[in-house]
């Protein structure tokens, strides 16, 4: 018999009668011959006025207080579900998370899952109950309440299904899937149908917004495949699952873009041993988190560029920080750079067996008049910076050049 | 130091800043050098709205996932309270019922608290904290989340009084504190400054609407001061203590009145052994609580006269049900009975040393042309049904009689 985790968020959860809907399709799943483990966010809402609340009692909430209080959510869904079920005639039980030993490290409002104890669980589907559990809580070792952070129902689902060795991890989400790019400014935009875990962390600023990343990087360790498809219909979404030989025959899965960072480049930087501690120490210690660095050959001056992106909410404050940092180190070009870029990015573990995928990229960038400021690889992808304003023009650009709307491999057989 | 435990209820946390209010009182109270420990209800209204979504789940919500459901209210409040406490620069932390191990039977909704585990809350209020502890929930040996019925934080917070050793448990509400008797319909009802456990116990009707009955079993069983006293002054309220010589030198301590019952007679009923057992078993049989039972002596025919009262919404019910019952016990004088009565009861435990009260409390009813249908006494206490219409009237009347609008006795040090 195969064991399903389905996991429904706030939305899905959103009032008594979307509560209701949700037990049905459990129970159509149960009954097609399924053990069924359910994992629940919040009512959508709850969590904003619950923090509300919070930031009405102190101005930087207490983090475990926050995670009694947040944890109070999916207590309510989780018992109305059960309710539903046993309306329908059925068996259900509900268990928050340190009633199934989810144990987690106590940092709290973003815990991390170090064990679950499944006993109580398999006890209670072995009895024929569909099993309810609280998404996003856990509890640390010594009994106090933790929270997983943003999207943590999506890791609670994930380490269920890994710890019960599930067959497959359901999350349903208010969209289709996973596409090839983002539908809302590519209308060729195509749903992926496989994907691997690789892939899906590849296309993390696409994924976020249907999966919760870290949710990803627990599948792959355990080998669990997801499945996101949506709340509303009963189509096939994406399935993210171990790299094969098909996703090897498909060259480009995804064209994703990133508008949140922003470049700066240091200019005439003394090409001495140690001047990249020099300057990424202070920021780093600033907790400013840099993504890319790039820095050129000494051009034969003995002097150097040096150039990165931050977070674009971090601009100003890297700049400033850098007006000091650069006189100490004796540069003489000054700080320059623009919080008006995308990064984009093509993602395929097709890369891997192909060459020229890069130089494919820069051509068609270049043919419609795109400056590439910084690129940036690793195996399975290519990203390039960009001024914003290209960003659509890019993606759709990329998207047809690497004719993301074609089914380029022979449909196979789906894991259902 | 004195340990002082104190009870708010959903009013009185009513909101963010009536949450705010409650941490400012409890910390003057801490800074007079107290160790304290909290226990609130939720936010008044939830538990309503809660239910209202578990109506919209199950015609008769499952019990096991209603406690579930309802116990989420007060880990808002803790939570919020935890915050309140740290936001005005002192320490506190919360603790739900499965935290502090509140162990209950597993009668869910109706729960029974067997044991309480205080070494978490001694270990943190010996580090200066205030701890605050959910009201209303425990959990089972199975680990099921409990609740223990309306009015289950005053319960809750006796209980940890008990566990505790604490030196007083201060119930926080609405009102000023127990009075002789009813506000509303006597205007010289007078606020008692000290009342014994029993008579407590009697007064229930005026006091369950301070104060959860079975709280005060609970603080009599294990002897724990109870302090009944307003939220929104600094007054003090009403004692409830073990009796002691003071309280003897008052006779009656309040005047009650009840009109939640009916009265029903069987005439003609045939004066033979078992005849009690064969009308009141199938009425138990058909769970309807029977309150007072007056049987008649024999007036020489052979016949006597069964009086007894229920609950009045459990009035027709009975009639329908005597009916067949009736015609077995071949009663001659048919059913009578009437749902417009009221219990008027005075109690007090100076009843035990004089005589005559019971006599003086006819004569009274008596003046006023008020008519005694029942008369039921306990040590400390006479009850008489009259007509409902006669409530106010013997209420002020028993009241101005008993001159419990005086201070009868001198006033003594209290105990704070």
């Amino acid at each position: 018999m195969a064991l399903i985790v389905q996991k429904f968020g706030g939305t899905s959860v959103g009032d008594p009668e979307k509560i209701k809907n949700v037990a049905r399709r459990v129970l159509k799943k149960q009954k097609e011959g399924c053990q069924m483990v359910v994992v629940l966010s919040a009512m959508s809402g709850e969590t904003n006025r619950l923090t509300d609340f919070a930031l009405q009692m102190q101005d930087i909430p207490d983090t475990r207080e926050m995670d009694v209080l947040l944890s109070s959510g999916e207590q309510v869904t989780i018992s109305l579900f059960a309710m539903a079920v046993k309306a329908f005639g059925d068996d259900c039980i509900s268990f928050l998370g340190d009633q199934v030993k989810i144990i987690t490290d106590s940092s709290h409002t973003k815990a991390r899952i170090e064990s679950i104890d499944t006993e109580r669980i398999i006890e209670n589907l072995e009895a024929g109950k569909i099993v309810v559990v609280a998404g996003f809580q856990g509890v640390d070792e010594q009994g106090n309440i933790t929270t997983l952070g943003r999207g943590g129902s999506d890791t609670t689902a994930v380490a269920l299904a890994a710890a019960l060795k599930a067959d497959a991890c359901e999350i349903f989400t208010d969209v289709e899937g996973v596409y090839t790019t983002d539908p809302n400014i590519c209308d060729k935009a195509k749903k992926i149908d496989r994907i691997s875990y690789d892939e899906m962390l590849e296309l993390a600023s696409l994924g976020a917004k249907v999966l919760d990343i870290r949710s990803v990087t627990f599948a792959k360790q355990y080998n669990v495949p997801i499945h996101v498809r949506s709340t509303f219909t009963d189509t096939e979404g994406t399935w993210i699952v171990e790299e094969d030989k098909e996703m090897e025959g498909r060259i480009v899965s995804g064209v994703t873009y990133n508008k949140n960072e922003a470049r700066i480049t240091i200019s005439g930087v003394p090409d001495q041993p140690g001047i990249a501690a020099k300057i990424f120490t202070p920021i780093s210690d600033a907790d400013i988190i840099v993504d890319m660095i790039i820095q050129n050959q000494d051009t034969g001056n003995g002097l150097t560029d040096m150039t990165f992106t931050v977070l674009r909410s971090d601009f100003q404050r890297t700049k400033q920080l850098l007006e000091t940092i650069v006189k100490k180190t004796g540069a003489t070009g000054g700080i320059h750079g623009s919080d008006t870029i995308t990064k984009i990015s093509i993602v395929g573990v097709g890369m891997r067996n192909h060459s020229g995928i890069a130089s494919t990229m820069f051509s068609v960038l270049s043919r419609e008049g795109i400056n590439i400021s910084m690129i940036s690889t690793s195996e399975i992808k290519v990203s390039c910076i960009i001024e914003e304003k290209y960003t659509e023009l890019a993606v759709r650009t990329l998207h047809d050049a690497f004719e993301l709307d074609k089914d380029t491999v022979p449909e196979e057989e789906t894991l259902t």
